[in-house]
C-alpha cells in the first residue's frame, strides 16, 4: 500500500499561476444545473470557458481547445451521444480531458453504462465524490442523488484501483480529498461543509481540473492543486452571511487568489 | 363558500425543522432558467435536489426520490415525454409531486395541453400564479408570458375547483398566496413585490413545496408552510442594494432561517 | 467612410425609462449558459423575460412578444430548427429580432452555417464582439471560442459591409462599442475590463438591445443605449470583491440606474 503524502500547498502556486499566464480554453460539455457557475469559475481563475455541444461541432472543438470536461449530471440519449463523440474525439488527438461521473450509481443505470463507456477514452482525470468513485469502480456505495453520502477514505482504494486499470489520474473529493495515479497519493485537507451546500461546487472544481491539466504535464500535482484552490477558497469565503453570499464569495476568491495563501 | 382562514405562521416552523431533519430527496424536471436556483434553494432549506432527466432513468429515480417536481417552463416535446413518464410513475409508486404549469393559457397551447395531460396523474399540489390556475381550470387570464398578471383573488373560485376535481392542492401565489384543498383555504400574506423581480422564486417555491410535502403527511398546512416561507425571507432579504443583492440575499435568508420569524 | 459619433450619454435616458414604462416581453431563445442570468438582467431594467423554445410553441409566441433574441451559443439541431422557425416567423409579423452570433468562425463552421441563414430574416440588430462580426461578414478572426481577440476597431468596417448587405444595425462591443446602420456610426467608450470575465455580459446586453428596440423605432439610438447602459453599469458596479459580487452587482446597478449616470 502507498503511502498518503499530504500536498504541499505552497506546490500549487505554479499551477494557478500557468492558468492565468496561459488562458487555456476550456472545452466544457457539461450539465444543466451549473453551467453558468462553472463558467464563472473557470474565468475567475483566468481561464476560458466554451460550452460547444452540437454533435456537428464537438468533434471539431475538441481539436482546438485546451481540455475538455465531461459531466454527466443531466445526461440524456442525446448529450450522451456528444459525449461519447467528443472523449473519443479527445483519445484521438490527446486532447487532456477530465470525467465527472456525477451520480452513477444503483439507482441510474443508463450513466453508469455511458460513464463506463466514457472510460474506454482515457480520460486524463477522473473526479468524483466517494459514492461516485465507489459507484465507477462496480462497489457498492450508499448515495442515490448527486450528493454524496460516503467517506472518502472509503473509496480509496477504489480509486487507486481505478486509477491503475485506465492508466488514468483520479481525484476523490469530500472531507478529505484524495488524487492518486494508482502509486502515489497525496491527501488535501481544509476546506469547509459549506462547499456541499452550495450547488456546483464540485462540478466546476472538474472543470477546474481541465484548465490545470491543460497548462501542465505534471498531472498529479495540477490535480492535487486545483483540488487545493477549492478547499481553501471554501475556508476564505463568508459564510456568516448565508449560503447565497457564499456561494458568490467562492467566485470573488477564485478571481482574488493571491501567492499568500 | 368556505372561509378563508390566515395561515398561522407559528405552525410553520415544524414543517421548515422536518426539512432540515430528514433531508429529502428532490428530484426535479424542471426549466432551463432556474436550474441552479432552484438546486440552491433547495439546498439551503436542508433539502437535496437532482435534475435526472433522461428517458432511461426517470422512473427509476422517481421510485427512490422523495418527491418529485415537474416544472413546464422551458417544455419541448421530449421533455414532455419525460415529465409525463414521470408523473405516471408517480402515480403509480405514490409518490408526492408538485405540478408547476409555467405559463400555460391561450397564448401557448402545447404546454397548455400537456399540463392537462399531467393532471391526470393526480399531482400531490399544483402550484401557479393566478394566471396559470385560471388558464389551467379553463378560465381566461390575462396573461402572455410566465409573469402573471391577474390577481390571486380573482383566480381563487378557479383554484377550489381544480382542488375538487383533481383531488388535490392548490397554491396560488401573489400579492396574498392561497392554499387549498378545495375545502379549506389558508392565505398567507406578507413578503415583496421585488420577489417577482428576480426570475425563478415562484418556481424554487414549487420546489420548496416538493420538500415540505415530501416531510409531512399533512399536505396542506405543508404547502402553506413553504409560501409562508418564502414571503417572509422576501421581507427579510435585502431590497436597498438592487435586485442581484436580493437575488442572493432570499438564499442567504433561506439558509438562515430560524424560529424567531 | 462616414464620420464616427460619440453617442451622447443623455440621449439614452427616454429609451432606459420606456422599457420601464412598457415593460415589454422579450421572446429568448438563448444559451443554456445565460439563461438565469439573462432573465435577471431584463427584470432588472423592467422588462418581462419567457424562454419559450418548443417547435410547437415558438411561432405563436413570436407573434404576441414584444421583440425576440436569438442567442446560438449553445445551439444543437433541435434549437436551430427552433431558431430559424422563430425568426422567420419574426419577419412576418414584423416582430424585431436580435441576433447574437455566438462564437461563429472557422473552427465551429455549424453555427457558422445557421447564422448565415438566420441573417436571411432580416434580423433588427446584430450584436457580437469584434471576432464574430469579421467572422460573419466573411472575414478571418483570431478567436476559437466566445471570448473575442479582436479589436472592435478591426471589425468595424466589416460591421458596416454587414449593415449594409442586411439593411439591419450591427453592435461591435469590446473595448470601444460600435453601433451602424452602415450609415451612421455611434461610439460608446467606458465600460470596465471585468465586464469580460463575468459570463453573459454580451449575451444579455443583446437581450436588453432586444428591450429596447421593442418599446422604440429609432433602433440606431436604442441599441446605442443599451451598450451605455452596460458599460455604465460595468464601472458603477463593485469590482474590489471579486467576480462574483461583480456579477451580481451589474444586476443590481440595472435595477437602480437612475438619470443622473
Amino acid at each position: 500500500m502507498s503511502a498518503i503524502k499530504l500536498f504541499p500547498s505552497h506546490d500549487a502556486i505554479p499551477f494557478i499561476e500557468q492558468v492565468r499566464l496561459q488562458r487555456p480554453l476550456i472545452h466544457c460539455i457539461t450539465n444543466d444545473v451549473v453551467q453558468n457557475f462553472t463558467a464563472n469559475v473557470l474565468l475567475a481563475i483566468g481561464a476560458s470557458p466554451a460550452m460547444v455541444v452540437a454533435e456537428q461541432e464537438v468533434e471539431d472543438f475538441v481539436a482546438v481547445a485546451s481540455s475538455l470536461l465531461i459531466n454527466i449530471g443531466t445526461i440524456d440519449s442525446q448529450s450522451a451521444k456528444r459525449m461519447l463523440l467528443a472523449a473519443a474525439k479527445a483519445k484521438q488527438t490527446q486532447t487532456p480531458w477530465v470525467l465527472d461521473p456525477v451520480a452513477v450509481g444503483a439507482a441510474l443505470k443508463y450513466r453508469t453504462e455511458i460513464a463506463q463507456q466514457l472510460l474506454t477514452f482515457s480520460p486524463s482525470v477522473i473526479r468524483g465524490n466517494a459514492s461516485e468513485i465507489l459507484a465507477l469502480s462496480g462497489q457498492q456505495s450508499s448515495s442515490k442523488g448527486p450528493d454524496g453520502l460516503d467517506s472518502t477514505d472509503s473509496a480509496l482504494n477504489a480509486a487507486k484501483l481505478l486509477a491503475e486499470k485506465y492508466r488514468t489520474i483520479v481525484a476523490i473529493t469530500g472531507e478529505i480529498d484524495y488524487v492518486t495515479d494508482g502509486k502515489q497519493i497525496y491527501s488535501i485537507v481544509g476546506g469547509d461543509i459549506a462547499l456541499t451546500r452550495v450547488t456546483g461546487t464540485g462540478c466546476s472544481l472538474s472543470a477546474m481540473v481541465a484548465a490545470f491539466i491543460a497548462t501542465s504535464k505534471d498531472r498529479l500535482a495540477a490535480t492535487a492543486s486545483a483540488c487545493f484552490m477549492m478547499k481553501k477558497v471554501g475556508e476564505l469565503a463568508n459564510k456568516q452571511s448565508g449560503l447565497g453570499t457564499f456561494a458568490m464569495a467562492i467566485i470573488d476568491q477564485l478571481s482574488l487568489f493571491n501567492q499568500n495563501h
